[in-house]
């Protein structure tokens, strides 16, 4: 079974959505075991209201919290027993197999660099993101791809690139039970020569690696079509994808709402549809994957939404627990290997 | 009255397109005068097909053509008497006010590199791009924001974004008639010292000019939602941003077509709801402004989509005329002055 060492402080909802999260993912016979780290004092009594498997569930107390607008680099050197830091620790010594937060992302990803090793053969270490794609890929009709960096490294070199790639890949090929995951740059132009130096070259080293199914450039259009199952590309353009996909499922919704409040006939327009948007919704609700992997440690940590809620962080708990079930590191060890980094 | 000189060979639709568009915007009382550059065995016998105001329509024979498909430079150099090159030669020997083409991307922004003279400030020139934003703006009620650079220069200093953020606000200022124009930089987030190094700067430069309505850095949720008027980034974000935009609208229609396909009762929901995909379809319909200026030269450049239907044409010729009859190159020129470029 799987030990997940879960940040209960972390999310904007606070203890009450992690604790519950917990509660309900050590219900379920074959869910994972969690450790929630964190201010006892606060936990225990929320655990006491929930239902929950004991056996599976346990507190481990750490005194101090970083907020989520707090400064990462001030609060990890000034609290060095905040919960995510006792929690990273606690995976390092190899009492929990995965660390889970939906804290403050920078304070988790400094959290990792300070305690965890990066990999032989990682330059640089990437946060993966999914996305909802039209393409539906692998054996579980998986309607999600990868991209990455999403917001770790903003300027990226070649090599970083190409690691990027053999992570995405390793991870992808493990969570989407999709055995040779189709792996592509982000570029202005589908030629190999088009884009930036670091990204041409990249191109170049990876159009050489036998191991990895690299289709080369993709463009923009090519993001919501989902014609890659991993996107690779530099921290800043990833942040700025992702983040354009969150603001136009918003501004749809809100159209929406705006088109329900104005006409009876869109009223009714919308609840013949209905059955069509649920099905949107739930191919562009986050919450049902909710995690994020940080990769090129030598452990794995998921990393949730902020804004996640107790579902969103069962599944960020479930991702951690199949990523530790598949060997994720060790098939980004493998992955590194074979292409002779 | 403007003159336009139009390149009536680009365009993936060909003369026919152009030529009709011309007709079309000739016909209107107060339409351009416009000059069809190319083959005027080609152009000559399809406007004489097609409803015209002859007083208002003229041929400059070309005879070469630079195809969709082929390399810019090496187009350029082997063809100077190539449609875009002569009329780019006609406006800057005072023949017509400004240059449209929908034709080959880099050979038109190449081709006014090679015939027009950049302003004095100007580090490196910028195709602005317009795309639908939920927000609307100015006097015009437009719900359009411009975002540049699309694709022209890929790796950008602070002082390339300084100056697209001046160019652009004169743009905007003039097209949309917006006095003035709220001016952004699209970041990995909306703190002045997030982002790669150029940014951070060009953000602080930014910051001390009285000239424009600065309000900051934004991010990608920012971009449909349209925070800015005008959205300043360097070519590699910008060309995948808008291939993203345009993909998605693309992923939206398929699935609206496969929802139509497959049951009565969703036939009925989208058929109820017309009215507002109509609007929706309005709002994101490029073919409605389609024409992204080159700016940054002493002389403007329209730029249409190679997709450009005759409407398409017609559109950029209007929004050329606009550009000319509102002096652009000038409000360009002394933007750029009162920023002590």
């Amino acid at each position: 079974m799987a030990t997940l060492a879960l940040d209960a402080m972390g999310s904007d909802l606070g203890p009450p959505a992690t604790v519950n999260g917990a509660a309900k993912a050590s219900r379920h016979p074959e869910g994972p075991r969690v450790i929630l780290v964190g201010d006892a004092e606060v936990i225990a009594p929320l655990l006491g209201e929930v239902e929950h498997d004991p056996d599976k569930i346990e507190i481990l107390h750490a005194p101090e919290t970083v907020a989520m607008d707090e400064s990462p680099r001030a609060a990890l050197a000034a609290k060095p027993d905040c919960s995510i830091l006792t929690a990273a620790h606690l995976v390092a010594e190899g009492g929990a197999d995965a660390l889970v937060s939906a804290g403050n992302t920078g304070a988790v990803t400094m959290a990792c660099a300070k305690v965890f090793e990066r990999l032989p053969g990682v330059t640089r270490c990437a946060l993966g993101a999914v996305f909802p794609t039209e393409r539906r890929r692998g054996e579980k009709d998986d309607p999600f791809s990868l991209i990455l960096d999403a917001g770790l490294t903003l300027d990226v070199t070649a090599e970083d690139l190409v690691g990027f790639a053999i992570m995405g890949a390793a991870y992808a090929s493990r969570i989407s039970s999709n055995d040779r995951p189709r792996v592509a740059l982000l570029s202005n132009g589908s030629e190999g020569h088009k884009g930036p130096k670091a990204i041409v070259e990249a191109h170049r080293i990876l159009s050489g690696l036998e191991c990895l199914d690299f289709i080369g450039n993709i463009e923009g259009m090519d993001i919501p079509r989902g014609t890659a199952d991993v996107v690779v590309t530099g921290g800043f353009t990833g942040n700025i994808v992702l983040k354009m996909l969150e603001g136009i499922a918003e501004t749809v919704m809100r159209l929406g709402r705006y088109a329900m409040d104005k006409s009876i006939m869109y009223k009714a327009g919308l609840a013949l549809l209905s059955p069509a948007v649920k099905k949107l919704r739930r191919v562009t609700d986050w919450e049902q994957y909710g995690g994020a992997p940080v990769l090129g440690f030598d452990h794995l940590c998921i990393k949730g939404h902020g804004r996640s809620s107790e579902r969103a962080i069962k599944n960020a708990l479930v991702v951690a627990q199949t990523a530790v079930q598949s060997d994720m590191v060790g098939a980004i060890r493998s992955g590194l290997r074979e292409a002779g980094r």
